[in-house]
């Protein structure tokens, strides 16, 4: 933590460090309390960097998650770009804009859930940077850069997929996007559906998936599906300067009941275009693909499709016809911009 | 950058990495464009990291510094931290929320001047996160990650300070907080005083000198001095659990306009409590003393008092009693708020 001492920022911050683990040792040669972070890595390994932010009204609402879902899916959207690579958590910078009256209660449960998901994730925090939301503008404002480790050249890149690889996904896809649909529509208040908000609230990350296929070279590329499968797919392919086609019949969708597949939550449009499942898309040699289980530790890994030469993504139904599938999950910046909270 | 392509967010990083350098090589083995940036450290080095928020409305006000002062202060805030380890900038992570309004133009500009900040400082850009700041809250946020490399062992801690050892400052105290009092008072709009805004809009921050302290291990502690003097030597103490002595008489203070006195600016005010002149506080054993020169490449280090044992901080006056030092600079939480734009 860059800012520290003086009464107020201190207390935060020593707040913080007793609630979420953060002690030296390993790779962390020295974390808060310092103007930063001192690493030391082994010789053998590469590390592995991103950040992600999780802002209110953008990326979630705060008025409607509990402040641990609200803590456990920040940490965990960013810790799911350490899974697409392979690598193992390690550490996180934790920068945190927080106005006054989140200060109490609702800090200690946001700690809580991250604290969880730290724990989970075998992730200790290193460092971070907080400030007070201005009164006049009393937002929430995560951001998360996580580093993990991997042995040197195993981290699985987006761009090594090659014509006649199988396409797979892991889990079933449009569970993030039915949770989100229930909030924005207001049905989260109802008993009958509070399982259905789960996957929303409590993202589901594949880290041992992730490893596993890289430590055993299985994935010749890889990502997370955050933005939805069809956003993602075409930036795996423009990655690979290759194309892809996919299947209808194969898509793991999610289970829509039936009463929410009558007001239009039709689940494979959740499944092509929904994001936030933080499942694996992965690419493998036709040759590898007998080593592929059906499961990993209780997830279904579905082969969907195959990449091919040329370029775009094609949704083949199940008559055989083939159309080309639009990139339809979330953007931030599209031009006819697609607002809603995720 | 995790969130990529798709037209709209694909078109703002491909903008944002042809602007900024952000080519792979050296530590950067993979940049821009997967789910994270991989590094391959060298064996004999350590990684220094650390992250910095800049909010509009806490950290700037957008409607008055030039945008191009706005990307650069925002990564010369954060890189500040790296030369109070010693350390050599090596890469960043921009995750940067940002209204629709301010995509054209204004974009470029900030642009402009956060690249010049990392040709300046050998900072070359690993990754990120982009988010449109959503139509009903327009506000523009930065959260700046920067990675440097240090030789193993030699990055300079807060704690090593010990009784006995010199106090050090470089450059002169409290010239970013008379700038941001120009702000705050509405006189920045005015040519006269137009060259004592700099300061605040571009932070100068010391890198070489850091590098030399740390190289040669002349400073047994070091910090920048981001929240003013009174408040981060408090920091340092406690970090190495000493006190400290310092005099009025040998503080470098910034040099106040007459006019600008007359209205209240007190210099002695601006150097001890007036934060973000980045300049470096460190300490030096007394055996070392003869080896800090007057200037180090034309700015001033000066001894401004002593590390003693006990705690906390006193300051001695001309005629040589003394009195505590409380910490006045800035702090986001503290229980009497003070709220000022900084």
């Amino acid at each position: 933590m860059a800012r520290e001492t003086t009464i107020g920022e201190d207390k935060l911050i020593e707040h913080i460090r007793r609630r979420i683990p953060s002690a030296e040792g390993g790779l962390l040669r020295l974390g808060i309390g310092d103007d930063a972070a001192v690493l030391r890595p082994g010789p053998q390994i590469e590390l592995v960097v991103t950040c992600d932010q999780s802002l209110e009204d953008v990326h979630f609402v705060a008025a409607v998650l509990p402040p641990e879902a609200i803590g456990y899916r920040a940490l965990a959207r960013a810790t799911s770009d350490l899974a697409a690579m392979g690598a193992r958590p390690q550490l996180f910078l934790l920068s945190l804009a927080i106005p006054a009256e989140r200060m109490g209660r609702w800090l200690d449960r946001m700690l809580a859930g991250m604290a969880r998901a730290a724990r989970q994730f075998g992730l200790r925090l290193a460092g971070g940077d907080t400030a007070q939301s201005p009164p006049g503008n009393p937002k929430i404002g995560f951001d998360i850069t996580v580093i993990g480790v991997v042995e040197r050249g195993r981290a699985v890149y987006r761009s090594g997929a090659r014509a006649g690889d199988a396409i797979f996904v892991s889990g079933r896809l449009g569970q993030a996007q039915l949770g989100l649909e229930l909030v924005q529509r207001g049905l989260y208040r109802q008993r009958q559906w509070k399982r259905w908000l789960r996957p929303h609230y409590y993202p589901a990350i594949c880290l041992e998936l992730g490893q596993w296929l890289a430590r055993r070279q299985l994935a010749t590329a890889m990502m997370d599906i955050s933005d939805g499968l069809s956003t993602d797919l075409h930036r795996l392919c423009r990655s690979g300067r290759v194309g892809a086609r996919i299947f209808v019949s194969e898509i793991p969708c999610v289970a829509v009941p039936g009463e929410l597949r009558e007001r239009g939550m039709d689940a494979l449009r959740l499944a092509l275009h929904g994001g936030e499942d933080y499942g694996l898309l992965f690419t493998v040699r036709k040759s590898q693909i007998a080593r592929i289980p059906r499961r990993y530790r209780g997830t279904a890994l579905t082969r969907i499709g195959e990449i091919v030469g040329g370029r775009g993504v094609r949704l083949v139904n199940a008559d055989g016809r083939s159309s080309p599938l639009a990139a339809q999950g979330w953007d931030h910046f599209a031009e006819v911009a697609r607002r809603r909270v995720k």
